[in-house]
């Protein structure tokens, strides 16, 4: 398509939307994420000079003129994006960026942005569910081993963590993005001593203040017997198998009896929300979880309907707006703003999906300009600091969104003049119409 | 756990094997994959000194000795690896990969190993899955833009070619591992033209042999009329929502009349193996199918339960024998090998895990030695030459196994030796058990 543009001279520029169609019946909300290496991929895209010669050899390519292979040679990036903030709940048929650029650019840069906003936000849609169903107690993602590869091990505790885990095992995801990490043992270190009580007590001598023993290799209640014999006060006990309310309810009544208060207890194997929430709801004793493959890859959703859509192409005349019409699927035309409504208390009222210039005085508006000429208008946000803005963000959905089971749907709604744009894009059959008074950009 | 068997001085050798511990239920089979980047991995990591650096100072480290960082310093993988070659079908409990090394190395390269198989393994076998639904038409895989991030749809790309597809719309993809390249328009191409007719015009012209024109922007049968009104002879049309398999019908009628009989019908939109095969059932016109998000995350099966554990430790007397006995989660101890028993026809009939020392004449062993001292022992073979393993191996499982749904379980049995050695560990409870007569590694 970028040959096609360049050879027939279309350098128009052109806006794209990358939303979601609508969210997977699994969810009620998500949370944005993915923003900063979007980010950075828009200012460091570039072409090698051996993929410019892989793409010349390509048979497809053989009435393409050499100034198109100079033009990939010298491509940068230099359009403008709006974005959400990374941490704000969002939801179907909102924009979470848009991308203003001559249009070969936009398109060239399509699918990394889908895969990077679309896969992030998903784990950490993923997160803010298990994080609430703890209910006040950490989580930790624990999932890189069941990820899509190592990297997108890396990626996924990153959102995790922007969607309200404490940490994660992922020692480079800690390095990369200052995430806190949280080792444990696993079964081979015990395995490996001839003696439980041996490997416990070699691993608590070197790591005293954050051992978590893992106490499920054999015997659950032996092992935790084994820990008190030994006179060792580990941080915590992982419990990993089993029935773990019921063996919560003993290993601490266990370890109290023998002056263990302090030592707590972290579940973890094969959990998600509902087995959270399930375990918490039979009043088990666990102070804190680990998540894995469930979180790591949003096992119940794990893939988001997201698409990249053209509203429209400038003109001499101003903006042409663009709109698709094919039977399941209508795109709405135009750049949009989208506003938040909240009542006094600041809880989320209802979302007005708007042109952009439209104006509402009331609501917030939640996409705002974060690059131009393909760079950054300000530093990025630290990840703490997105965490704590989805933490608090999320406080404000209505308490029936944030329902594990049958949430209630929240109120998304597209404005009177953007369903009218549409309705004159649509009468112009071609799907496109120009309009009448060119709206200038704010 | 690297830190705590340095410290204690632990350098023995040990064996891990990495094996899927029961099939999803939307499986019945598996095609192993990633082995590629597994063994490029171990014959390249490292640690860098910005990351020892960074283990140096987390707070959990404060006892440990600064040798130990030394040895971060001069690591490398110096084990072997035992694996089934790629593009092998594959059933739960069977190991992938064994690795043999000192036990921290073993360790260390545990969660590469496991998010690199697992996720390959798990994408060529949705991919096989979707071929046999395709029943000789081609299937592109599509799905990068829902992948779990950019470096994950280059990996699925390469794994769904082991299972079978021609091709994807991946160009990474093809550069790195030499895949056929399959490109196509987007709806955004059509509405960037004032008029669909013009931009099929100027797409067709510039790729003569090999466009594929997008036909459902608007209007899936208007756009075909105006195809011919135009007098344009795609190499395909890609019908991507409706009913496809009416639509397919009328499409072709239209193009036949036109004298377009050479101008395929490609497929896209949603599909996975079932859609492909209820539309092949109601023998839809189809050539080719474009599979998307439910190839590229497995979206039915997004991760495989897979596992590393140890099974034996090396001393002096031999191989000390490791199994686990948690209450869902037995182990098997020992170092094994698969044993596939085929009939006269080469079909499979059983397959057998064995001891690693039992010998099965009549059986064909399907682990093998790949890498030695942390080389590997032989040129990796060529991802054609892998497909084309998968495709041969694949058509020798039995027919019930193939089926998409409901498909008869392939019988995979433990070893008489293999039980044995797990009651004797199991009998000395503390999970470990001297090998009377030390058996010798072949």
């Amino acid at each position: 398509m970028a040959a096609a543009y360049f050879e027939n001279n279309f350098r128009a520029t052109a806006s794209f939307e990358l939303y979601v169609r609508s969210l997977p019946p699994e969810r009620s909300f998500l949370v944005s994420a993915g923003l900063e290496q979007a980010l950075d991929y828009l200012e460091r895209v570039r072409f090698q000079p051996e993929g410019i010669e892989y793409l010349r050899r390509q048979s497809v390519f053989a009435h393409v003129s050499s100034a198109f292979f100079d033009y990939l040679r010298d491509f940068r990036f230099s359009g403008e994006v709006w974005a959400m903030p990374e941490g704000t709940p969002v939801f179907g048929e909102e924009p979470l960026l848009r991308v203003t650029a001559p249009i070969i650019e936009a398109q060239i840069v399509e699918t990394f942005l889908l895969s990077t906003l679309l896969f992030q936000t998903s784990i950490a849609s993923k997160a803010a569910r298990v994080v609430g169903a703890a209910d006040g107690r950490g989580v930790v993602e624990f999932g890189t081993r069941r990820a899509h590869g190592p990297e997108a091990g890396v990626l996924a505790a990153r959102a995790a963590f922007v969607g309200g885990c404490i940490g994660t095992s992922n020692v480079e995801a800690g390095q990369r993005f200052g995430i806190p990490i949280f080792g444990t043992l696993a079964h081979s270190f015990v395995m490996a001593y001839t003696d439980e009580e041996e490997a416990f007590r070699r691993f608590q001598r070197l790591f005293p203040e954050h051992a978590v023993l893992l106490v499920d290799t054999y015997d659950t209640l032996a092992a935790i017997e084994k820990i008190i014999h030994a006179g060792l006060r580990p941080k915590s006990v992982r419990l990993d198998s089993g029935d773990l309310g019921k063996l919560s309810h003993e290993v601490r009544r266990r370890l109290d009896q023998a002056g263990l208060q302090d030592t707590h207890i972290f579940a973890s194997g094969d959990l998600d929300e509902f087995a959270i929430a399930d375990l918490l709801a039979g009043g088990a004793q666990v102070d804190a979880f680990g998540v894995g493959t469930a979180l790591a890859t949003s096992k119940d959703a794990p893939a988001l309907g997201g698409v990249y859509k053209l509203v429209d192409v400038e003109s001499d005349e101003g903006p042409s707006y663009r709109a698709k019409f094919s039977e399941e699927k209508v795109t709405y035309p135009g750049r949009k703003q989208v506003f938040r409504f909240r009542d006094e208390a600041g809880s989320f009222r209802e979302d007005v999906i708007a042109c952009e210039t439209e104006r509402y005085p009331d609501a917030e508006p939640l996409l705002s300009c974060v690059m131009r000429q393909g760079k950054r208008l300000a530093p990025s946000p630290s990840l703490q600091g997105i965490q704590e803005r989805a933490r608090k963000e999320l406080a404000k959905l209505p308490a029936g969104c944030r329902s594990l089971r049958s949430p209630q749907t929240y109120p998304v709604r597209f404005s009177g003049d953007l369903e009218r744009l549409l309705e004159d894009v649509r009468d112009r059959l071609a799907g496109v119409v120009r309009a009448p008074a060119p709206a200038k950009r704010s």
